[in-house]
Formats: structure tokens, C-alpha cells, sequence
């Protein structure tokens, strides 16, 4: 606790990399706890498994 | 917002996609939102990361 | 499973019940599954434990 | 999409108000989306509704 | 790291208690995991929050 | 209801066998429900997919 979970499309690991340490840094700021409290997960969805407006992103163009 | 997460055995993007257009639309009928306010998220699980009665889906027959 | 959660803002109870019955018809008739399968969980979030664009919902007019 | 969730201890909505600024700033700068495309959840548990270590919030002191 | 979510009807703070010392025990066990690595959290739906067969639970009767 | 989801690293077949049986037993017994009532879902995170302490598990050692 503070747990973050962060549901977004596949990403580099150079891209979590610096996001975890940017969010886990906001965190410990803003609410004074230790950074060892902070854990951060990662739900990648594919193209085919998420919908905005009622249409996949597989067929959107360009993907939102 | 509204965001919708839909836990599942995997299925084919068919099925997804006339799912996700039946959800939104049932969502901007039922509560007055825009459709493009509408997001749907598919978390399929493999029969032997759920359980129901104790038992994996993998070892249950038929699969439940 | 399958198992439904809706993060919205606070809604009516007849708008839930509404919503339910048509979610759980559509999972029904496109996936085959039995009605008693679905289940749908509804999280309420209060418009202080929602942002978009890095606004809380609580800050933002009209609310989005 | 992206969609950040925060597991977290009741806070101030002036806490929350700084957090949800910071973190839509950090996807936005790492990920190169759009700030309306990001959203930030905050579900806040009270003390008896978490655990570590196998003991409930309301019984640790000082609690972590 | 394990983080576990039980999503329920409200229960008591004993029954609470008692519930994440048993499933942090078979964390550790089963897993060979630290006690303090395990955190639990409880969602507690109210019955107009949930439904199971497109009827929601305030709307049941016995509530399932 | 209830659902339980549990967040983890991979682990084996048989561990999730064990302990899905075990965490289904406390929650029969200690909430007094049916068994059948019971589901369990793993979420399984890859090690470039979680941090703690702003660190992703694929840059800490000993991995936590």
C-alpha cells in the first residue's frame, strides 16, 4: 500500500522503467510514505481486448 | 468513465467485438453517456489460472 | 465467470438493475452461457476519486 | 486507456488533486498520449479493510 | 507482492481478521513467501452493487 | 461472490492447485458459504511488469 495499477497497451521496458520510478516518485512526495511501500503492476492489453466507443482497437483507425 | 472490465475464458475476436458494441450501447442507453466515454477492457484467464469450488478449471470437466 | 466490474460514477438503483439485465442478456446470447455465470460488480467512484486530463472530477465543469 | 488505479489509505482531496496531476503528467510525457486520454482512479480502503502480514490495519501499530 | 483482492458482501472486522490470517498462512506456505510481503484487500459490494443472472442482489431472495 | 483475485509472479500448475483449494476452505469456513459460490482468479505478472520501490522486478536482486 499504495498499490498503483496501470492499464495501458504493451510498452517498451525502457518506458515502464522510467514511468514506475516517476509515479513511485509522485507518490512518495505527495503522500510521505516510504518508497518500499510503493508498488506498481502493469495490465498490458493487446488490440483485441479493449473497446473505446463500442469498437475494438483492433478496428479503430488510428488506434486511440 | 464508464470503464467496464469483463474477467473470461478467451474467445474469439467476434465474439469481442459484438460483445463490446452491445455493452456500449447498453451503456449510453441505460445511463445518457456518449459512446466515445465508453471503454472495455477483456481480461481472459487460462483454465488453470481460475477456480471455482476449489478445483482449477483445468481440472474440472466439464469446464464450468 | 464471466465476471463484470463497472466503474461509474454513482447511479440510481433502477438504472443498475436496468443496466444488469441487459449487460447479463448480452453475455448470455453472444458467449452461450448460462444466466446464473454472470455475475456484474458496479464501484462507485465519488467525483474526488476520479481525474481525467489530470482534473479531478470534483474540479472539472461540466463534470465529463 | 491508459487507466491508473490507486490502492490506497484515505486522503486529503488536495493530496489527490497533486497525485492525479503528476501522474497524468508522467504518462503523458513517457507514454506521448494525449492528458484526456489518461485516467486516475483512487479506491481508498480503511483500515480494516487491508492486511500485511496476515494482520488487519486496525490491529498494527503504527500502522504501515 | 502477493496482493490479494476478495471481492464480498460486508463482514465483520472479527470475521476479517480471521480470514486474512488463513489465506496469508497458505500464501506462505504454499508459496514460500515472506508474511510481510503478502497484502490483502477487502471490496465490500452492498447488495444493490452486485447482480448474478441479471438480477441484483437487493432484488434476490435468499441473497445468493 | 465471493471473488478472489490474486496478483503473483508466475508460479507452477501444481502451487496454484494447492493453494486455490486452500484459500476456497477458508472462505467456506470462516464466511459460511458454498463452495461453488467461491471463485479465484490468478493474475500472473511478469517480473518487467511490476516494481516496488520504483524499481521494476526485472532490475532488482534479489527479485522481491
Amino acid at each position: 500500500m499504495p498499490i498503483i495499477t496501470i492499464q495501458q497497451f504493451p510498452r517498451s521496458t525502457e518506458q515502464k522503467r522510467e514511468l514506475a520510478q516517476r509515479i513511485t516518485d509522485a507518490l512518495v512526495e505527495t503522500y510521505q510514505v516510504a518508497p518500499e511501500s510503493v508498488q506498481v503492476f502493469f495490465q498490458e492489453s493487446s488490440s483485441d481486448n479493449w473497446a473505446k466507443g463500442g469498437v475494438l482497437g483492433v478496428d479503430r483507425q488510428p488506434k486511440g
